[in-house]
């Protein structure tokens, strides 16, 4: 790709370095924003400059926030006996969005993965264990993905929990609500027969 | 989605504003950012402020450029005599990659679309009009596509440019190179053979 510009050349490069954004999309973008009004790029470049500025991790969860301590953990109407164990900050925001939990959570940063070189000490474990042994809290829910790695996870961290004074708990696993039998996947649907539950 | 980081939400938000960008796929830029090094962020973020600052439109041509006068109006080994008229930016873009082009360009900025509201005074045509006096300047080459808009404004400059003494071209339709046959819609193929060349 030839540039008569090498501002545009630096701005397609930038986005070319995000994943999943190859140099004619970033292309496009750049020219979307120099057809834009220029404080909207400015307002676009300082948000991203601002969040990545002041972003950190919750010292106490690991979620990402704008404090040492994130909002939820914050916020004292809470259920303080329930800890949701999750891989990141987007299955917080999934959870968050099906308002169904009122509890709070610990962001693991990653699954026990020794492929890709992840190991336990390279998660967000041995904070999980320190606020487990808090006496408020009675219930650590593992939502984890049901995969190999996940169920890895769940089992060396049920075992750190083991000599604790809580339950361990994992989410319910089965066919989707509002799915076609047909279209579950084997696994799911011979897994969902075994666990039935009586109504 | 439910945020627990204003700075985030901003953040996502501001991807999320781009053309073909939805706030899951604006999320997960926002994500790979935040998990890598704080300078690549701010150097993202600078590169498009600063693009967005410094760029301008040629004062000849129309072009996105650096300077006042941008780098291939600025060339003085490139051919004087000719100018390629062409829709945007991005066409100056693939015309260059092709490197069978020396002359230089006029970019339109957009075609006659009167059903979007886009009629022939919202275009460059007036400067090209004034270039196209230039006693140095022989040919016009519309680098348009080939559709009703490209041929409505092919049909507009070309009758603008009536009374001077200048040859205006159109580049050559047809099959595509290492294209098969049997792939090529008819209009293009019939067109094709129509506009037969002799070996």
């Amino acid at each position: 790709m030839q540039f008569s510009s090498k501002l545009i050349e630096e701005a397609v490069n930038a986005f070319a370095g995000l994943p999943g954004i190859g140099k004619k999309t970033a292309l496009r973008l750049v020219l979307h924003l120099v057809q834009q009004p220029k404080e909207d790029s400015i307002y676009f470049a300082r948000a991203i400059a601002d969040m990545r500025e002041g972003i950190q991790h919750c010292i106490t969860c690991g979620n990402l926030s704008d404090q040492h301590v994130c909002s939820i953990c914050r916020d004292e109407r809470r259920d303080q006996s329930l800890i949701c164990v999750v891989e990141s900050i987007r299955d917080v925001m999934a959870i968050e969005d099906t308002q169904q939990y009122r509890g709070l959570y610990h962001v693991l940063g990653g699954i026990i993965a020794p492929m890709e070189g992840v190991g336990p000490t390279d998660l967000n474990i041995d904070t999980l264990v320190g606020r487990a042994k808090h006496p408020d809290v009675q219930e650590i829910i593992m939502a984890i993905s049901p995969t190999i790695e996940g169920e890895t996870t769940i089992f060396y961290i049920s075992k750190m929990l083991d000599e604790l004074d809580v339950t361990v708990s994992k989410i319910a696993r089965g066919v989707s609500f509002g799915g076609e039998l047909e279209y579950a996947d084997e696994v799911t649907l011979g897994r969902s027969l075994v666990a039935r539950t009586s109504l």
